[in-house]
């Protein structure tokens, strides 16, 4: 195949990127319709109190004010992922500061908003559990009354967890603590729903799924499925938030069926902040046995993990916690007990990494620490234990492809990882510097959604030789369209400009899962490669008639099909019509579906849950000043193991993404709880790194060509956010030998922790 | 199979009834987008003229003006259908009184208006052509300078006319000639075009094809056809108006190319009489020649058509006149020659039936006259020389299904043909009464518009059980959707409200010709009887591991899958979603295309262009009143043979319209053109029949039962309107003894008939 024009393997622009920059790309927020209203929400302001009365009466009477809804007014049947529990609108109860108690649609945003205020409520406040140690109590009352407050729970054990401690040289325990993390997407959640003519429900929103998100929709409105459409707007960012929890399509939705009219809901920065769920924080006991020479034999792992007033997705996170990072490691002695517990405090669920950062942050600190101990270096004590190719891991998995050494060795030559480590401590005045590394693994894609973890990619191609794919599967800015139109471009040796991706849309494109547990560049991405090469069949069996030759002497390059050693040829766009104007003719439009041929994880949690796992190693040099107890980041490179970078710079844009976002989680974001009520929810006070705090990232792949990825591709979006908190954390111990275990690294737990080691000090 | 659900053959409300008679339905004229402009079009005044300076800056500096176009900014490229010769603005020179000149997009309807007024232009009238004599005159300018006004023309023969005639009992030769009828939708032409985030141009609008509108779009803006997304809105009927001859589509589209801002234009009346094509007058001299029995021994047409200034699909259509009612008789003898003229009138094209009307208004005429001139009953004569199933005609068309004969029998045995035709004639004052009858053939498709003849249907299967189909054949009333719904609906043995048709959109659903020739039940009922099954196969198969069972022992009914003879099933919903949860999964999506195994027309003009050919007779009881030469149309049965009727009441609806609007052409409606500009460009002045003059219609079906049909079915929307004009000249003159050749037959001319047959009586 002449791959002359293929763009596979090189920096590519976003094929998304020219109406973003001209403005003319629509998120949900842009979109107008005739008689379109505007929707607020009125939100509690306690984090458990009962509604004793709500007066909608001067609300309702504002002029202007199409709909003012309270939880009598909507669909009795609560919704959720795995736990059905939560009303679009709260009813009777609230179970925390920030959930949605009354809706409001109206002919203006501020007419909408003044509505909210002549709301009155009148609430009971009730105890309020804030935190997991209060949930845990045996006198606590329960966030969902009559149900307890462990929302899920977990327990295995594989091997002898007993006999590998009582075998091992070194056997270290500590406690971790993560804490939640805001998505931070620039687009904040935003919908406009309205009904079609046949009395359909049309929701164009900003989501990584759209079919889960019609799946959410019909359980929670109590409509059958085929009587909502979703259509995928500009979508400005997701990162595990736009997946399956929020609440803003629901109450759109529910306000569009009310008022028969479009209506418009689009968080501003606070509502987005009280709406979306922020990562799930985790306290990690993490106890390790090793041998001497560094080798694991022994693990345990107790999680007590926080969702907040409503499950979400958090019980699939703290699985992930739980099992992921057992299979980055050859061992045998595994145990694991977590129990996820509900508060009232808002909600947490998924996010980019899906549990991996927290358990990857106790671990990666944990070898770090005995590695020290037993005088090794941690990278390769990592290596050593490192899974490898052909390995089944201790869960079952199965390792098509590994290059987490590679990783490791790219990173930390990288930082020159040994020289600075040699060197002795400089002091820079106050500031002291210090490398770290971390390793990390993750999924690319994820059979535990059903028993599917497929994608269908639909292949068209007009009488003009361009080709439109139909896929369901989501761009969130992390270049799904791209990767399709790069697969489609490469198999049919067109130019990427001859192919354009629609937008997801229920009615129109095929089923699929969506943007979550990096499955689309796996499962859409070997769908492309199938459809295309059945598009390409197609026009070589007819281009075998156009041109009376034999298909297996013709090629196909440039768009034209041409029989070798010949100047006979025919174009792709006179192809595509001839393929119409014939005998027995139609228009080229193929399907192929991709499943992945993986294994569900059984009652004993044991499978082989994804076709293929990502790998990736960060190493860090960071500067600690001693005086002010801040950290700054001098250098960072994440080598990924992405398979095949089939974009480089899209990959390099993931992983500095990833690399910022983990930075702001181990230094600077917290969300600030104060009684439950959320006290930072806008981008001043709730600080993600800025530019001034981000060096120069570096980055690197390694290719280790996973014999089931397309071209050898895994998934890239998530796998880099994972090692960053840990490489710093390490890299803060190596510059000023003091350890931090519970997220964020602030100043002020540095300089705690150098005045504690002082006074130690001075004790001893 | 059981079809307790089934609504094929039952009397079924069109699927899209509840939309329009809720007010739901989105015309394109209904619909809106931000920023949208209003668009108006200026049209020239003159017949011909040469546009000597156009001064649009007045127009411009309107306020809410923005963008004022003419010629010089359109694109080069003229566009038309087979002649491409066709401005979007006229560039230089107006060939028609009406023809587009500038174009106008503005903040409001209004204001483009104003500005309209405000553009000055100066003409410098031309000599116009008004009618084909003075075209044909050798002296004559050219409407198209340097290339003649003949626009196309056709001559064949088949066998020995000239033997025939000499063998012939009886010769006879007359002339007819038939006059232009607007097609009379109610909803004008209207659309909506904008700019995607992509920089494609969207078309909204109403037309009965989204791919020819697409094509031609991309011809005429000089686009490739990717760039061009064209929806179907809910069409408020086309009877050939909105196939492809419309300016309306361009002028948006160029609009909203120029401004970056979406463009509604939507035609009032006059402009839409003025932009529309009305149907092409033909002036027919036709001779027979009978044997004594009345076998047709030999037959000469001679046709002048007139396509006005452009050529559209008149050369198309004048074919159909000159050739499709040669089949309709067991024939061997035949010769034509049909010369199309330009002329300087507004341009004809498309209209129900498709050239059928004007010839079939002829033969039935001379039929008739010859019939008695032997002594004969014309119904007999009809029948004596009806083709039959199994014949394959002077042409080469393959009768597969005939049920002419019976059309007639039902419809003079409806009105009591023989025992009118025998009373004696009553005298009611001075009115008279007669009965007349007509006999028709039409096509159901057509491969003519290049070597495809068919249609692509897609099932999907929503996890809920719901159906939905994807195809690109529009639904402009006519019931395309209905019967798509009927065919999945039967197929899946589901309830209708469980099937849903999705409106054609250029982009998501499957290529198709559209709604013309009457092909749509016929190809896309095909279609989708082959993707139900399909989808059914599927259903099936999972069926079978599903229930542990043989696909051989299972059976689909009430849209449930059984194991025959337990009472072990599977719903359609619970199939569906387990058709994607498993290991190898998808969604249910299936496609499916037929062709019509069909020969297109060679050199000669011979071959079986369509799967099936449909036949309809009518008979007509007439009042005239010979004191005010009114026509009032007592009784109409028309008998159609359609087949197999799907849906009685659609097909009902079909032959009740084309009778009344076949009533309007032979009695009412005209276009006065004076000195080539339209007169009654207005529903006042412009009369098509109204309550009072339409009796209660009746009809009935032959089912021939067609091999190639679905289910039998041929199409049902044309051919019942063909027989309607010679039946009313028929019974006029059974009536009164005077014949009328001229259409309309208006009371003047009846009148001047009358007086004329005095006349000849005193002379005598």
């Amino acid at each position: 195949m002449n791959t002359s024009n293929s763009t596979l393997g090189r920096e590519t622009a976003q094929v998304t990127a020219l109406s973003k920059v001209l403005g003319r790309a629509q998120y949900a927020g842009d979109l107008k319709l005739p008689g379109m209203l505007h929707a607020k929400l009125l939100r509690s302001p306690y984090p458990h109190a009962r509604i004793v009365r709500i007066d909608i009466a001067a609300a309702r009477a504002l002029p202007g004010v199409k709909a003012v809804l309270t939880g009598a007014d909507a669909p009795r049947t609560p919704w959720g992922v795995s736990h059905k529990e939560r009303r679009i609108l709260a009813d009777g109860l609230v179970r925390f500061a920030g959930e949605e108690v009354a809706a409001v649609a109206a002919a203006t945003e501020e007419i909408a908003r003044d509505a909210l205020d002549l709301i009155e409520v009148e609430y009971e406040e009730l105890p309020a559990i804030l935190s997991p140690e209060e949930a845990l109590d045996e006198e606590a009352p329960g966030v969902h009354p009559g149900r307890g407050n462990i929302a899920h729970e977990i327990r295995f054990e594989r091997g002898d967890a007993d006999a590998g401690f009582a075998a091992a040289d070194l056997v270290h325990e500590a406690t971790y603590t993560t804490h939640a993390q805001y998505p931070g997407y620039l687009e904040p959640m935003a919908t406009l729903a309205s009904i079609d003519a046949d009395g359909r429900l049309l929701v164009q929103t900003s989501t990584q799924s759209v079919f889960l998100a019609r799946a959410r929709l019909a359980a929670a409105l109590e409509l059958p499925v085929s009587a909502i459409r979703v259509v995928q707007a500009t979508t400005g960012g997701g990162f595990g938030g736009k997946i399956v929890e929020d609440d803003n399509q629901l109450v759109a939705g529910l306000l569009a069926l009310r008022t028969g009219r479009p209506v418009r809901l689009v968080n501003n920065r606070l509502e987005d902040f009280l709406a979306c769920c922020s990562s799930v924080p985790e306290r990690i006991t993490l106890k390790l046995g090793m041998a001497r020479d560094g080798r694991i034999l022994a693990k345990q792992v107790h999680i007590v993990a926080e969702c907040g007033a409503y499950a979400g997705l958090s019980a699939e996170v703290m699985h992930v916690s739980a099992m992921r990072s057992d299979n980055m490691h050859r061992q045998g002695n595994v145990r694991s007990h977590a129990t996820l517990v509900y508060t009232n405090n808002p909600p947490h669920g998924a996010f980019r990494g899906f549990g991996g950062t927290q358990m990857l942050f106790a671990l990666n600190s944990h070898i770090h620490i005995m590695a020290e101990q037993l005088g090794l270096d941690p990278a390769e004590v990592h290596k050593l234990n490192a899974v490898q190719a052909g390995d089944v891991t201790v869960h079952g998995w199965k390792i098509g492809s590994a290059g987490l050494k590679e990783c490791i060795d790219q990173a930390t030559d990288a930082i020159d990882w040994r020289g600075k480590r040699a060197r002795p401590r400089q002091a820079l005045g106050a500031r002291r510097r210090g490398v770290g590394m971390a390793a990390a693994m993750h999924v690319s894609g994820n059979r535990t959604m059903g028993n599917w973890d497929g994608s269908t990619v639909v292949v068209r191609i007009h009488e003009d030789g361009q080709v439109l794919v139909l896929s369901g599967e989501c761009d969130m800015g992390q270049g799904a369209a791209t990767m399709l139109s790069q697969i489609v471009a490469h198999e049919l040796t067109l130019p990427l400009s001859q192919v354009r991706v629609a937008a997801p849309d229920t009615d129109s494109t095929p089923f699929a899962i969506g943007s979550l547990a990096s499955r689309v560049t796996m499962a859409a991405g070997n769908a492309a490669i199938g459809a295309a090469q059945a598009a390409r069949s197609k026009l070589l069996a007819l281009a075998a008639v156009v041109l009376e030759a034999q298909v297996d002497d013709l090629e196909l390059a440039d768009g034209q099909v041409r029989v070798r050693g010949t100047d006979r040829a025919a174009g792709m766009a006179e192809l595509a019509r001839q393929h119409i104007w014939r005998h027995g003719g139609e228009g080229i439009q193929v399907s192929h579906t991709w499943d992945a041929q993986t294994q569900m994880h059984d009652a004993q949690l044991h499978g082989n849950i994804a076709p293929a796992y990502s790998f990736a190693a960060q190493a860090v040099e960071v500067e600690v000043d001693t005086e002010t107890g801040q950290v700054l980041v001098l250098d960072s490179y994440v080598a990924d193991d992405c398979g095949k970078a089939l974009n480089p710079v899209a990959i390099h844009g993931q992983t500095n993404g990833a690399t910022v976002q983990a930075m702001g989680w181990a230094l600077y974001e917290q969300l600030h709880l104060e009684g439950g009520r959320l006290a930072n929810g806008n981008f001043a006070d709730y600080t993600m790194p800025t530019a001034d705090a981000v060096p120069l990232l570096r980055g690197g792949f390694v290719e280790s060509n996973d014999p089931n990825g397309p071209y050898g591709a895994k998934g890239a979006s998530e796998t880099a956010i994972l090692p960053g908190a840990p490489a710093i954390a390490n890299a803060v111990y190596d510059a000023i030998g003091v350890r931090i275990c519970d997220l964020p690294i602030t100043p002020e737990k540095i300089l705690a922790a150098l005045r504690a080691r002082a006074e130690e000090g001075r004790h001893a």
